[in-house]
């Protein structure tokens, strides 16, 4: 079962660094309901990996990747909010990207797939939101990548963005991201398997990308939750071979990295993560100051981790002094969640408060 | 020009997990004078990668990793102390590793290198200091694995180890640092050219070592670091061909990677880091605060860096602790240096004072 629907995207749709796509579409859930004003709509723009089912529904009764946020009585408040979660642009969980056919040719974009960008992502989302009819969003939440293209909508559509929430994101990234994403791209570009981009469905650059989530797990945690959780706690019974997994915390890394491989297309995770390392808000403006003052945001939350070391927490509070000079009224919100930048989505106790309070105080 | 002596281990060595060589040999450094009554050698034990040019000489002028900290009026002062610094057992430094002729068969050991442990190190160290006639060091210096080390020979030797300065170490390794090994030695061993061990000198793992690389360099600096260097400086000239590097940090990673896979065994690599994460002071007595136990030392000087993400703060203050539970006069110091874990190669303005306290207060 499925509760994904799409938005045809205006064909051609044009990208910010050149080229366009044809036929494409956007993959969208929505829950509760939207009010004939059109005025209760709370768009979430994700991360990197998940895809548009935030959360559970009736078409979709498996559990979503920010369940307990959003329900009847939950912190996004489904008897009051309309909720989108839209899937990116350039993403494969049904919106268009790489391994999408190309209707020019017949067969997947991969490596023609043109040079994606945040704020593609942003103006894709976009139409979702016109498409149901809706001018002004009431909120729009972005975590971690979500929160550069939340920023992106914010300067695309300033009128529609009165509202945000910003979660362990930031302004632009900074070099030590840069190098991580690098390096997963090169591990993922290294694997033989990868053919510049033309692998196929039953042979793609596995190793690589195994690499590239276990690289990418390591920045999403922190080592002081993983002291608690693993120390060094040795796995029962060890491989035999040389250099076989041993401690607990490989076979953490190993059972992330074997759930991504299977679920997630290795050149969307190419296109995206470029795209997370060009945006930068000091294009709009010449500042990340003055990127600020172009959008229209009345009321945010901003909300750091103290363990993040991908999206670290002076970045948030970068965006929250950045929004406040702009004149917007914000709430910086620093937790000490010690599951790094990954607490938005496990930490429910740190996070729900802070969010259900945003969700009332714009009720 | 080289300064390389060597020294001939017991035929055969044994090794701590199993296993022996023949006819192996470690290699070391020296400056200054040895003392008629033998009592002023100082033995510097490495990190993973470096040997035992520890510093220029007249044999080689060549600049040392620690130049700065070694010679005449120097912290480590040659007018004074007789110091030596050994390339640890298992290395490629001229001492017998992985990529050394096994005599029984007239080939690199390559895998069938015996597993290798830090207290392998320490034995083989030991047989320098044994054949320069001490039976007792003044001071043993280990920076991170050589602090692994360190802490290795003062078990195995207690009384000849009353001294210790021990820099950016660890008790043992946590789960982060055992991440980030595991994640290096799985981008050597998935890479085709590795061949489960047995590569020539033309066609190794070069892929592999450098992500390993890379990798290593951004667990080495800091994120703080790289924001005031980098920035998100862009390369002058970007490669045209997608994904090339394009920001400044990533030639900054690649020209490291380039410069370590022409210096390094990847056999050596792999050997010396699983070592690392093997090394468990608490085998040594159950725990290990009883390992400290087992320890002589009477004086330490214990120095951790405030940015350090792969041997962090607080490991260096559970060594303090350790040292001085079990009775030893220790200095602990922490340092603000923003180059994280390799600040003691690089920030000597911080790093000198109190090693050149510690020398005068055993000197």
């Amino acid at each position: 079962m499925s509760a994904l629907r799409f938005v045809d995207l205006p064909s051609p749709f044009p990208f910010r660094r050149g080229g366009a796509i044809r036929g494409a579409r956007i993959a969208y859930e929505t829950w509760g309901t939207l009010a004939a004003t059109r005025d209760n709509a709370v768009l979430i723009l994700t991360g990197l990996s998940p895809g548009a089912h935030a959360a559970s529904s009736p078409d979709d009764p498996s559990l979503g990747w920010w369940e307990e946020m959003i329900g009847p009585g939950r912190p996004i408040d489904t008897n009051r909010w309309f909720v989108i979660c839209v899937n990116s642009l350039g993403s494969c969980k049904g919106s268009t990207g790489p391994a999408s056919i190309d209707p020019a040719t017949g067969r997947p974009y991969g490596p023609d797939f043109p040079d994606l960008s945040i704020e593609d992502i942003a103006a894709a989302a976009w139409e979702v939101v016109a498409a149901l009819g809706i001018e002004r969003l009431a909120a729009v939440i972005g975590p971690s990548m979500g929160g550069m293209t939340a920023q992106a909508l914010a300067l695309l559509r300033p009128e529609a963005c009165p509202h945000l929430v910003l979660i362990s994101s930031a302004p632009h990234a900074e070099p030590f991201a840069l190098a991580v994403r690098s390096l997963q791209r090169e591990a993922i570009r290294l694997d033989p398997d990868w053919n510049a981009g033309r692998y196929t469905v039953d042979r793609g650059p596995i190793h690589g990308m195994r690499l590239a989530r276990k690289l990418g797990v390591m920045t999403y945690r922190s080592p002081a939750e993983w002291k608690e959780r693993f120390g060094r706690a040795r796995i029962d019974q060890p491989g035999k071979a040389p250099f076989d997994r041993e401690f607990q915390i490989e076979t953490y890394l190993e059972s992330h990295a074997q759930r991504f491989v299977g679920s997630f297309d290795p050149n969307s995770y190419l296109w995206l993560s470029r795209a997370m390392d060009w945006f930068d808000l000091a294009e709009h403006g010449g500042t990340v100051e003055a990127a600020y003052q172009r959008m229209a945001v009345r009321r945010a939350l901003v909300i750091g981790v103290e363990t993040d070391i991908l999206f670290p927490l002076a970045q948030q509070e970068e965006i929250a002094e950045g929004l406040r000079l702009a004149g917007a009224a914000v709430d910086f919100v620093a937790l000490p969640s010690i599951q790094g930048h990954d607490a938005f989505l496990v930490d429910f106790r740190r996070f729900a408060p802070p969010i259900a309070r945003f969700f009332r105080s714009i009720g």
